[in-house]
């Protein structure tokens, strides 16, 4: 029997134990949004601390600002360095009426038809993740006394909470934690059965602008007409962002956009999306963005302008005849490929500003940015991860685009000049930052599976 | 020396008294929006009726569902008989920290040019307009025994606060309360100098549009681009109401609305009104409304079309990659000669829902609304009213339009079939709703003399 085979074995036959550690894990509320909660983010970093010390790794827990961060390394074997990053910090619970379970006492539910789940706050967001790919370190020090390649470990306590510390002390601790290749296991399986490597992500800027005209409200009945409304101002810069076929009119906006590369379009041709069932699971129908794009191209490859927020005068009950003084929008692009955050938000800036009526001013105010990030799916890393997925899963593993934006991700590659393999098995009705959070038993054991297969092809 | 004369010397003489009277109706605390002032609403009605008795009117305070309206009526000298309306209820006091004095303890200011005003809630609006009119008809009484023409009042006590109970009331008591012509003293000069008719008031339809799309809010950098975002929407839908000349889109919007009468423009021509003093005491400087028009005709005879409020999405501080399930606006139309605001509210109805897209659904929630008014000018009454004021301040009286709504006119007009007088003394800076509320003493000096003068006009 080969090494692989005898840690997968292992990692079988230690599964129970392997989910009471974990069920150990959720029970600490590390909520770390909520300040009441600080001494748990603390135990929680304590907790890891112990654990990966008790699988021989050097770690601790470091302070910071905030919450603290810890960080673990066992370089002992030679070869190809890992960084693997993870947050043992969760969302709140709230609405806590609306869970069927205490959100931290972790709850086994067995269906009719046999699979389990694990229902927990933070079961798949992000602690049964981290502890898939630790419980695959544990088995290969178990079986064969050693890790198959150099490992630190990253797990960060304020990922839910807006992670302001994380990229001070990246580059802080840029020398100590660069590595090969970064591991990333806050993602989904592409589905059920099959297993995906996230190889592109958008980047995002983020801008609000504020319209003034007059300098008070007005009432309508005397000032209607003859005074600037912002409210009509802003609908009519909100409305102009986007021509009849959904593009965005912003000049430049697709500078750097090229078509998707042939390879990954087969590729994604080959995932057979069902658009329809992704837009009927939330109660639509019809794609509304570019014409002449697949809804996969909308989500993954091309670049969008979203109004997230606008709001100007009485909004409250009943009705109020106003004309108000100000009118205000939070408007999000997400960028692809080689869009420059910058030119964006100049660009953006300066179509608003030619846009404005006299007597009405306009403040912008930067909400953030940052540039998409693709990894190369033909270097050897990513060969050797997808082909450990693929065996592990008997599904052929798939290299995919993704909508959100993991800030971390930026964060290596730009601050540490790391690619990052982006590998999880959560799945999509996980019910992450919702109440009754769950992390399937199959994700956990195959998870776990998986990890110690992708260590291993790296070490090869 | 005629009647009137000595009346107009009587008033002059006793208008210490007449200060002592109002200051005493001040002093009472007609906060009808707040239900703790309820017993001070009731007791400011007995006080109106037991002044009312004690100069011969058959006064009650009657119940209402809400605060109590007070009827009076002497009628018995011949003649053409009118009905005065006003309302003994005042606005809230918030902020009470921006007060020089005790708001209802009336404060008598002496300006270094001599001019005095009395400082209080109320003082303007509308117990100061009010205790005008009493005390013209006191001095009648006083002077001859008698009024010149047959007078009732009618005072409400929830002018303030939504005036809920009134339109039933002059329903059910129509009879006792319809007269040949209505007299409200709820309206300002043209200047301090200026006395003005009030004779065209706008008329209003208020609607209300939620745009709905996917069942529940979205993640942008999941969903963005490919679903419909009611923020989008909606703007789009707004940005569309104004063409680039500033004139309503929505089909048939000017139907009933003629070129303003040639007399009525001479008029107005003449009012030498100051378009950029009126914007520059707000902060503008440029009418924004329909090319090719006055700032007088836009706020007084021009129907207009204002976003009064809109919303959708994350409107808190910081940013939030949502895209809502929901947007909705406020939407006022401000109605003048012979539009119909039923067809109007059906029009914009048909226009948005012409413009939603896909997925896309519309509820409308209606808001009230009411023709505009015009009253004849050239009627006996008011060229009689018109020349009394012309008498008493030694300048051309001036008959004004006006933006906002007074809704009992439009109550009396179309319930009771009257034409109204609208005539009162209040000034543009008298800061009703606002802290340091003023009514200025030549305005109650003079609003006496003047309303002498009409009851004595009226009665020839």
């Amino acid at each position: 029997m080969s090494d692989l085979d005898s840690v997968l074995a292992h990692i079988d036959s230690d599964f129970d134990a392997a989910l009471e550690r974990l069920i150990a894990l959720l029970r600490i509320k590390s909520i770390s949004t909520d300040p009441a909660y600080a001494e748990e983010c603390r135990i929680c970093a304590d907790w890891h601390v112990e654990d990966l010390r008790s699988i021989g790794f050097e770690a601790q827990s470091r302070k910071t600002p905030g919450h603290p961060i810890v960080v673990a390394h066992d370089r002992s074997t030679p070869g190809t360095s890992a960084l693997f990053y993870g947050h043992y910090d969760v969302q709140p619970v709230d609405p806590i009426e609306l869970w069927d379970h205490d959100p931290f006492e972790p709850f086994i539910e067995t269906r009719a038809d046999g699979t389990r789940a694990i229902r927990a706050r933070g079961a798949s967001d992000d602690k049964g993740q981290i502890m898939a790919f630790v419980e695959a370190c544990r088995a290969w020090k178990a079986v064969t006394g050693k890790l198959p390649i150099p490992i630190s470990l990253l797990i960060e306590g304020e990922e839910e909470s807006g992670g302001v510390n994380l990229p001070p002390f990246l580059k802080a601790n840029a020398d100590e934690l660069r590595a090969d290749i970064g591991l990333i296991c806050d993602t989904n399986m592409w589905d059920p059965q099959t297993p995906a490597i996230q190889t592109m992500l958008r980047g995002l800027c983020g801008e609000e602008i504020i319209i003034k005209a007059a300098d008070r409200d007005l009432h309508s009945g005397f000032y209607g007409s003859a005074a600037a409304n912002p409210n009509h101002v802003l609908a009519k810069i909100l409305a102009e962002l986007h021509d009849a076929d959904g593009r965005v009119t912003i000049p430049g906006f697709y500078d750097g956009v090229p078509e998707l590369p042939e390879t990954l379009r087969q590729q994604w041709d080959t995932l057979n999306f069902d658009a329809l069932a992704f837009l009927g699971a939330v109660g639509l129908s019809v794609p509304a963005g570019e014409k002449g794009r697949t809804v996969l191209e909308m989500v993954w490859s091309r670049p969008t302008c979203e109004v997230n927020g606008m709001g100007g005068g009485y909004q409250g009950a009943g009705f109020k005849t106003v004309i108000p003084a100000v009118a205000s929008a939070k408007v999000s692009f997400r960028l692809v490929f080689d869009q420059d955050p910058h030119a964006i938000r100049a660009a953006f800036r300066k179509f608003v500003k030619a846009r404005l009526p006299a007597d009405c001013d306009v403040e912008f105010i930067e909400h953030g940015s940052g540039k998409a990030i693709r990894f190369p799916i033909e270097a050897p890393a990513f060969a050797k991860a997808s082909e450990a997925l693929t065996e592990e899963w008997g599904r052929q593993s798939v290299f995919i685009g993704g909508g959100g934006s993991i800030p971390v991700t930026a964060e290596l590659k730009q601050k540490l000049d790391m690619d990052v393999i982006l590998a999880g098995f959560a799945l999509d009705d996980d019910r992450i930052h919702s109440p009754n959070e769950k992390y399937e038993m199959e994700s956990f054991r195959r998870g776990i599976r998986s990890w110690a297969r992708i260590l291993h092809a790296l070490s090869q």
